[in-house]
């Protein structure tokens, strides 16, 4: 694809210094751009890069005199990469129409311009709306309803009744609407609970690779509108997690815990049941965190603390053997003092 | 499907207080349910929901002037809650016999009753039991024996010459036989330890989705009758876990550890090769455990201690800052007071 | 299978102190082996089984008048044992050619041996190598290279234009080049970052089962020869690994970082984006890996310091109710000795 820099500034925004009418053909780091592409400046500590490359034009957030060539000056150049990167992406290859060695199930209704590749089972009474893409090895459940442009990577699993938003993305291996993991004992035996319920997964929702989202006992797990979720992240039943909220790679999330908007979940962070997780807050990566967590707070640490306790602490416990030394010190130090008080007391 | 509530009396134990005649046509919990299904009272959290609730039945453990209407006096209203909704579960789908688009080796011996879904995949010589369910996406090995009654979900594989018992249910993505981790180095290479035993999975066990169960290198894996496991556990080769056990989402098990019977094991923990841990065991969730565990004891932290201490310690990690000014404090009273017995002493 | 004795030295090299000509038939531990089967002596701690086994012959470093049969004397008991082991192992189960139920893109290259099961997808101009065996379920996209004698296991999907090398293993329900997890933020909107790149695997690597390995986003992820990777292993996008590294089960490297060759990683550690961890470094099981590593160091804990540190802080942080309890006690005393002082002073 060829377009100019005046095609990107208006589809992106921001101000071109330099020759609007260069061809761009495509968009790579500051390091691997070749001539005729768009690079851009959003790590300031690569800078000195504008010197040497080779990119025709760049964008940056202010005007720069290190890079000779034409520059479009935008207010975030890392948000202007996404959006012209996503120009130049390739799209997702589809297969064309529905293949005769996928398996359709009864009642199932299909939308326009589906893709459905070969060694795809969609189950009794699914809904796949228009433009869906689904690779081999997907299996949709009966009942299933996928919304229009979501696209399911391959040996993707969707459990009966699940229902998936639109312009959804699901990595490969995923699997939603697993049965939540309850049990009642009675003695030493684990009687199952039947997991009745669903997910609900909202629009523009991408679920990483291999991860596995659990049906609700009851009710439904929600994973609301523009969530992302990392690889193989857990996420148990009855769980919500509110709206554009991001869970990095490896997280678990037990049941019934609701998890606000606009909330980051630090990776291969553990949350347990039944808490409320408030908006915009954010929990570091390696965290276990059992306790709610009021709107907009940081927290860290294992059980979790605010951030900055935790950045306190954390030095602290490399210098333990010190303080161990020096509480002896001390008590010898006292012990001698004590000594010498008795003797003149005695004198 | 209706039943009386004297039926589910009869089912589960326990004495109506009330009207036994009343039709009951589901389950629910105390703020779902609708009219003419039953709930329960659980979690003592909820008894102001008694007086709210539109069951026409609940389930208690002792009556209650709370809810009006007829009352089901339990023991354990969760087991009984396990049990009823059981009734009231829509059956697992099953596809009637064996797909033509499944495929089907050479010498497999099919049990009666068994549904096997397009794009399953059996391998030679393997026995499926009765009442077997297969869906789409199965792979089962060479050699592998399906006890009766077993329902494997969506792109499930299992390896060659695995062991899976009666009644087990494998979710959707889980991986059982692959090859354990096993290497001697040559110098700077890794040569691989050919893992030549299998695993084999007791009656009743219920693996999560994907997971990862390692064949042995030689002898076995071993999955006692009626273990559990959440989503995402990774369990190492020749491990064996005893009966009844229970483990939560995303703990990992190296190899040849031996776990007892009724242990748990908390969410995220890790536990080391060649350990021992005792039956009745709890390990608490998130804990790193690098020795073995007598029987009946709980832990928790990493390396894990008991949990009494870990309770104490958690709480002085957070006043680690306070320890430290308060070391420094008294360091310089002391100085203080040396510095006066040392003038007194002059003087 | 049968040979000699004489025939294992001459393949694994070492002496043999006994009957050259006895034949062996397998090999098992000393607990399991039966008689006309070799053992091996890895562990010093199973010493006495050497009295107890019934193995027909043993590889031990140094001859030993516990077992009365024959002996291989080795300098690597447990490395001659991976490669007698490999003598005796069932060679990997193939399907003959390729399978009529197997999907096949247009211009896909087929290697002469490869064996391409039933319910396999190869998408349009995949290069398949010589001797290649794809179980079913494998998910091939398009553009994909395999290199000859690689096997990848049930369930694997490995996305389009991945080059995987030669002698791979891959085990099932793998995911290769998945996008990596790149948004930019407008407002509280996740803009998707196209994943643009691929991921590379060099030769005689091995991947465990369910592991998440990403696509880069411009450029390439990278796997370098030898590697292995456990089970449920997170690798994000443009991370590089060098040859012959070790990375346990549910380990997670997060984008951008680099690790060095010959590198061991232990189970369930974190290691954040964009570091370099130097060659030969380990890092222990459970770390949380929070900047570089120089080459040759070995760290542990969370966040990870000097292994030799951690090794002392944790036996401290067991302590600390007695350090708490100390500091009051020292603060009391220095108390009685400042009043006594008061008092002398103004008596």
């Amino acid at each position: 694809m060829e377009v100019t820099l005046k095609h990107i500034a208006e589809s992106v925004g921001g101000t071109v210094v330099g020759d609007v009418s260069i061809v761009i053909r495509g968009i790579g780091s500051l390091a691997l751009a070749k001539e005729g592409e768009i690079s851009f400046l959003a790590d300031p500590g690569l800078r000195d890069q504008l010197r040497t490359t080779r990119a025709s034009a760049v964008m940056v957030k202010t005007h720069t005199d290190l890079f000779p060539g034409s520059q479009l000056v935008v207010p975030d150049p890392y948000l202007a990469y996404a959006r012209v990167a996503a120009m130049f992406a390739p799209p997702v290859p589809r297969f064309e129409g529905v293949s005769e060695r996928a398996v359709i199930g009864e009642g199932v209704v299909m939308g326009k311009g589906v893709s459905v590749y070969p060694l795809v089972y969609i189950g009794r009474d699914a809904v796949i709306g228009d433009e869906v893409t689904l690779f081999p090895g997907v299996y949709i459940g009966d009942g299933v309803r996928v919304g229009g442009g979501t696209v399911v990577y391959p040996n993707v699993s969707i459990l009966p009744n699940c229902i998936i938003g639109r312009n959804v993305i699901i990595h490969a291996g995923s699997v939603i609407g697993s049965d939540g993991f309850g049990y009642a004992r009675d003695g030493d035996v684990s009687v199952k609970i039947p997991q009745t319920g669903t997910v609900e997964i909202g629009d523009e929702v991408e679920i990483g690779a291999n991860n596995a989202i659990d049906r609700a006992s009851l009710g439904k797990t929600v994973i609301e509108k523009g969530v992302k979720t990392d690889n193989l992240v857990q996420i148990g039943h009855n769980v919500v997690i509110g709206e554009h909220t991001i869970i990095v790679a490896q997280v678990g999330i037990a049941g019934s815990t609701t998890i606000g908007r606009n909330v980051i979940i630090g990776p291969q962070t553990g949350i347990i049941d039944h808490l409320e997780i408030g908006d915009r807050a954010t929990v570091v990566g390696g965290s276990g965190v059992l306790k709610s967590i009021p709107a907009g707070e940081v927290v860290a640490g294992f059980p979790s603390m605010s951030h900055r306790l935790w950045l306190k602490t954390r030095g602290h416990i490399r210098r333990l053997p010190d303080y161990s030394a020096k509480l002896k010190e001390l008590d010898k130090r006292i012990r001698e003092l004590e000594q010498q008080q008795e003797k003149e007391r005695q004198g």
